[in-house]
């Protein structure tokens, strides 16, 4: 797979609306600079949709969501689709509690993001909630492993076609697909889980990737999830003996803000299933 | 003070439900992975008790509270409470408006918390409005040091006793109390009042700790009180010639996660008064 | 220009109520502490101005604004005129929504802030929307550059004279005025544009040099301005080959908390127009 992600972000330095949670929003808005996007957090009703109009893309994260921020997203996120404009749910904690489950499915049904991304468990949530059988569901298991690669990515496929979305599974090995062709991804270190909000970051740089190139978004999609786990590679390398989550923080931030298509092309691993 | 804290952790990996500000929740999230427990944050009254039933314990804090938490504090409290889970409470300018006053208050009286950490004009604003007369309390100084020691201890372990929870004060020196033992805490450098949150960092460690040792919930506590300080000595040790607050709060994270029982046995200065 | 703001902020060690942004709030509090100030962040309309009362100083930042804040915003900056104490308005995306632009006039109008800082175009969307007609706003260009300084100065002076604040306007070259005096400053670098909050950072920091050195308050403005600026050229020499945005981040607040007068005084390109 070839990609000009991060020159193609970089030339159209794509404004990109968040309504995101307030744990990981400051780290959200550094890897969009980073990565050569431009943030811009709004998330009150009276300006929302406002707001994205402005932008190119949207990034709607539901990890601190409140009744104040869950009419914002659906407005943000009608808006957006109405603009032609890329949308990107981050469904965290669906499956948690019943607001987030149900404020996730109606940003499903009332918005159709163009892609979703979550760990399996979210995932699962989601294409549950689409009260329709799901065959498969119960046959892959809780991650996504080399022995369960090809039962996980059936049933994701299947999700993403159901749902007509790209999504992104991300987890040990990530998964991505929108509903035809399949990737999947093995950059990345288990470490990047003691740093919190490294899914909220890849979300955000999502929803640059798409807004940048729309014109083949699975790939783009695919580029970014490779993106966020090459920067943990070399995160990683920086890495002095007594530094630790919050020093690797710091170091995947950096390594976005560093990173060319070159680099990353050298020495992500995405394969097609 | 023999302590396996951090071991106690590591392997029940406590989910911690915080409802906390959001100056300092990416802090409170990132210290809680690099002591080996995980972090919810949800805030909403639609959604707080039902995360909390999910969680091994609950973190209170009111440093940025409003209208709509406050509700969310006292029913996830209460639910921590019903379900038996250890609640403890960082009161974050209580006595500097009505508003902190009373919700710290309600949250005393109401949810009953395992534990409260403040500082000792937090804890002196708690103390005085449990509406008894408090004879220590004229007595015991503003800030606690050697010479008023026992004054302060016999004051913050009264209000313990009455209050019926662990008291926490923090400061030059920390006490860490349950009404009957008391232990001071002398680990800790004065610079961490420079980096802001390292209260509520240790506030959120107290609850991960409850929550992976209840036997002896007074150990935990003194052993969570020391490894936050015993964190800030050693991050100060990597301090380089040009690095101020800001580096030194990514240095205390990392030595959180880099601690182990036995550096933290070997460095910490814990007493019985 | 000579200056002893360093010294002043850390005797006087105001207590700076900040009503600003979830996205960039930690580094707020960080950067006050750094300066030597004290920094309080309460946002419900329950408290607002009660803690305003409190404090030396008050910083209004419409970042995430809501429903919510625009009322304690209000309170406060009331309560704080009303008492004397500074208020600084960061008009963050003014211009972008009608909700910011109808906020940001109204604190203008209802509060009177004591000092304003944003780029170009919020300032240009304030001017504009006092109501008044500009005859040197069009001439002025977006961005302050070396050929367009004069107009651009004049064009800001005649603002501030107008709302009777002082403005500071920060880019490529700083411009700050009362509407009498004005000062060019060219300390900075470029590449703070790549860390999200270095304008609020320095939003905070005016606050705390107007509460510290009330006496000449422009001296002051240009000061803090000048500081921030010094700041983020110390922390460039600070950054190692493979270190991006979010190091650099952590190195500016560094920078400022190891800062001094005498240091700032060699650094700073900060001349009267």
């Amino acid at each position: 797979m070839q990609s000009f992600i991060i020159r193609q972000i970089r030339e159209r330095m794509p404004l990109v609306h968040c309504i995101t949670n307030y744990v990981t929003v400051n780290d959200v808005a550094n890897v969009l600079l980073a990565v050569g996007a431009r943030p811009i957090m709004a998330d009150d009703p009276a300006e929302a949709a406002e707001i994205t109009a402005l932008c190119a893309g949207l990034c709607l994260n539901i990890g601190t969501l409140n009744e104040r921020t869950i009419p914002s997203m659906l407005a943000a996120g009608k808006a957006a689709r109405a603009l032609g404009r890329p949308v990107v749910l981050d469904p965290v904690g669906a499956g948690a509690s019943r607001l987030r489950t149900e404020t996730a499915l109606r940003i499903m049904d009332e918005v159709h993001p163009a892609a979703v991304r979550g760990n399996i468990s979210e995932i699962r949530t989601l294409a549950a909630g689409s009260g329709r059988t799901q065959g498969v569901d119960a046959a892959a298991a809780d991650a996504v492993t080399e022995e369960n690669l090809a039962a996980c990515a059936d049933f994701v496929r299947a999700f993403a076609a159901r749902a007509g979305t790209i999504v992104a599974v991300t987890g040990a090995i990530d998964l991505v697909t929108d509903g035809a062709r399949c990737y999947a991804v093995r950059s990345g270190r288990p470490e990047m889980g003691c740093v919190t909000g490294t899914g909220c970051q890849l979300s955000s740089l999502l929803t640059a990737a798409l807004a940048a190139a729309p014109a083949d978004a699975l790939a783009a999609a695919a580029a970014a999830t490779a993106l966020m786990g090459v920067a943990g590679e070399q995160a990683w390398t920086h890495m002095a003996a007594h530094e630790g989550n919050a020093s690797y923080r710091t170091h995947i931030i950096d390594a976005v803000d560093g990173m060319t298509d070159e680099t990353l092309a050298a020495a992500m691993r995405v394969t097609e299933l």
